[in-house]
């Protein structure tokens, strides 16, 4: 028993470090995406494959082998450590799967694909991106087909762990297909009700930098950021990074519209909670990390698309809207502007997409990315295939690559598998507030008051506070009543779009 | 053979690792310094000594001191792997000698005493950081001590290694006592000529920080950065970071004295070019890596104090300045704006000193530093011997600890032993200025003109390229016909304060 327990010690101690190489990850990361010359692209891609190669070895040192099958002989432990050492099992098994080797190589053409794409994406010519993503892919395939025959799955279902431990093709599928069989008819009756209704009136910029920056400054706050442990600084693709008490949170500023840079400030908020709910006392182990990127969208979702698109956020949300641009007449009113932010179009944007079309935007994705893998589309017949989809999915064709297939960072920094977490999230997000306000009556009153410690206790208690304890599935479980299904979403949807 | 290759060829990759763990180091540094929140402090510090013991157990492992005793026995190397080679044994000697646990606790005690400091500076209270920063001096003892025993020499000898590689007291004490004394007699005869010459005007504020912002921009690309390849922020203490495509510097303006940030842009500037002028085959190995900081301050002075206060110099900045504040009148003169640029006074501030002072401010670091360490100073009685000292070698009293021993960033992040190398690195510059305007004389008239290239050529030829291949003392006597000594350094200021 002593041995045991040493041997789980010495695992605690190893994965400590590899947390905290993990941290240090996302602050190169972080630094990469909003502060880094350009020049140093080559460099950081050199930091980033070395300490993602460290992570791999100590992840595959046979001393951490032999102290997991030590430990795992022990005969009783409390549930903390044993989802703990359960983590490391399934952390370490993916690890192995893949040789070192492939790991540097992925992480360095990672960072220069993702930095080729920031200039592609501007210039909007993907014919330039074609050769450093069409290496990447192949790096990609080789891990997921390494880790695949490890974990005895498809290729794209072990890509999918990265993201999503547990996740599969077979879980995906029917939940995809419910919400593909139930929105094209429902996004219909949405258009022509408010056509009917008459489209909402938008406000009318510019809207500088400046008072957007102190706008996204407040909204973070109300929602439980302050600024002595969070930033919020400005990025080409938005995103959440960083640790609890130092949460780093980017979006992007349009002069003609604020509300992108409002939902992001609030999508990437709701990231940043989850992250600094996470339990304390396991703040460096693998039981202490976000469970994966179901629930972590689920919480940027939950505040962005749930909360925050309400008549009671919107009561107490106008005023503090009409105070930061000025904003005065019929496109300020408290109506029209929860009109606006709850608009339905077809759009050519992901980022941008309310929340009825966003499926198929994910979807599209999920299609094309396991096409690519599959190798049934190539990288040059992308954009075509990317706007067939379009089509057929959303119902208008984007005029560029910009606004069509080099929208994303995701491929283009080797993030293949990620993509249906986001509709994966959105349907967990709907639960899971349908859970909370009706659990907590005081929830929405006190977002009408600007408050939004009730919903975020709940959710600390209910979703962060667990970290990696449960699977998500039976965390959603135990926290709505239900496994993860489109009931809730849609139930929402109807409400807010064509009973509201 | 075959197998000795093997050893460095390990070697090598096992230092590159170690290269970039250092690079990492440096992110997070220059990140902490900069834009990291707070809140973020204590986060920060686990990561940054994690990575130092990583770094650590890489240069203790077993196998590595077991290559290097393969690798030693190779019969013929040539120049640079047999230079890369002594390298590691140096540093991995200093490693083996100090425990995991005792760099770990260092690292820690370092991040958290300097962040007590950011806030104990403004708020002038020494006595609220007394308590980490006698835990830190414990800490930086015991590394002392454990060093000077492996390394057969006294506690601050073994200090010193960190940041001049073979320093010594015995090194340093000659050059010391040369200028303790010619200084004091050669200060009074300035400051009595400077006084029958009448004062310099100064230009008077407000000088904008945006308005500074661009002119330090300027003045970086004058010298020799790009901003695709170089970052030019704000922190509380100047310095320079980064890697050589990714240069790093900070300045802090003040409103109401632009010399401040331009002298400080102009000295980190110099920092940067030695780091970008590093031999780029050998950039991730020991060699590569730049030599010391005597060479390192004697870039960074060459810049701000041999090459831009010289009439050259503003016969091409006088316009600049003018344009950069709209200035006018008998201060922005280029005669007087050289005045005082060179004005010489008893001042407070280490940072702003002038070259004649400054030695003063070093030699007082310098004595307290071994007290402290020696035991023979207790924290509690630093400001009263900081304040005494400054009457006996500046001749003034900072009225405050927030201008007295709060004034700069070096012990509160455990960096005894430091300040000696920037007088070393001043007598180095004088001398390396003085060869390389002997040796080219384009440089100086170049400089006229705005164009650095000549003396940035000149200096990566002779002293950026060298990286580590060559002892610092080595260098400078190939590289200017003598060892280093004071004389160019006191014929320079004679010249240029006395004579000219």
């Amino acid at each position: 028993m002593t041995d045991k327990t040493t041997a789980y010690q010495r695992l605690e101690t190893q994965f400590h470090d590899i947390c905290v190489l993990e941290d240090t990850i996302q602050v190169l990361h972080w630094d990469q995406a909003t502060v880094m010359p350009s020049g140093g692209a080559v460099a950081r891609a050199e930091q980033l494959a070395r300490l993602e190669v460290m992570r791999h070895e100590k992840l595959t040192a046979p001393g951490l082998a032999d102290d997991l099958a030590a430990a795992s002989e022990a005969a009783e432990m409390d549930v903390w450590p044993a989802a703990n050492l359960r983590e490391m099992h399934r952390i370490r098994k993916k690890a192995v799967a893949v040789p070192a080797d492939l790991v540097a190589a992925h992480s360095r053409a990672s960072s220069l694909c993702e930095f080729a794409w920031r200039e592609a994406r501007p210039a909007d010519d993907f014919s330039a991106i074609v050769e450093p993503l069409g290496e990447l892919l192949e790096l990609t395939r080789a891990i997921g087909a390494a880790r695949g025959e490890a974990l005895d799955c498809s290729l794209y279902d072990a890509l999918l762990q990265d993201y999503e431990p547990g996740a599969s093709s077979a879980y995906i599928d029917p939940l995809f297909d419910d919400l593909a069989g139930f929105l094209p008819d429902f996004l219909e009756d949405v258009l022509t009700r408010q056509t009917a209704a008459g489209e909402p009136l938008s406000p009318e910029g510019p809207f500088s930098t400046e008072a957007q920056r102190a706008l996204c400054r407040q909204m973070a706050e109300t929602v439980g950021l302050d600024f002595d442990t969070a930033r919020v600084d400005e990025s080409a693709h938005p995103f959440s990074s960083g640790v609890p008490e130092d949460s780093r949170i980017t979006v992007r500023y349009n002069e003609d519209d604020f509300g992108e840079a409002l939902m992001a400030v609030l999508h990437e908020s709701g990231h940043a909670m989850y992250e600094r709910g996470r339990p304390e006392d396991w703040r460096y182990q693998p039981v202490g990390r976000a469970r994966g990127m179901v629930l972590h969208e689920s919480q940027s979702l939950l505040l962005e698309m749930q909360a925050c698109r309400t008549q009671e956020f919107y009561h107490w949300a106008t005023p503090a809207l009409r105070d930061a641009f000025d904003g005065d007449g019929p496109a300020w009113t408290r109506d029209n502007l929860l009109r606006w932010a709850t608009r339905v179009e077809r759009g050519f944007i992901r980022v941008d997409a309310d929340e009825v079309t966003y499926p198929a935007h994910v979807i599209l994705r999920y299609r094309l990315e396991k096409a690519m893998l599959d190798g049934d589309l190539a990288l040059p017949d992308l954009p075509a295939a990317w706007n067939d989809g379009m089509k057929d999915l959303v119902g208008v064709v984007p005029p560029d690559d910009r606004q069509g297939c080099l929208q994303d960072i995701h491929w283009y920094s080797g993030a293949w598998g990620y993509f249906p977490t986001y509709t994966l999230g959105a349907l967990a997000a709907a639960q899971i507030f349908q859970a909370a306000t009706a659990s907590d009556p005081t929830i929405l009153p006190s977002i009408q008051q600007g408050n939004f410690k009730p919903l975020m206790g709940w959710l600390r208690e209910k979703v962060h506070g667990h970290g990696s304890c449960h699977a998500t599935d039976d965390l959603i479980h135990q926290t709505t009543g239900a496994p993860l299904a489109a009931d809730a979403f849609k139930a929402h949807l109807r409400q807010r779009y064509l009973d509201g």
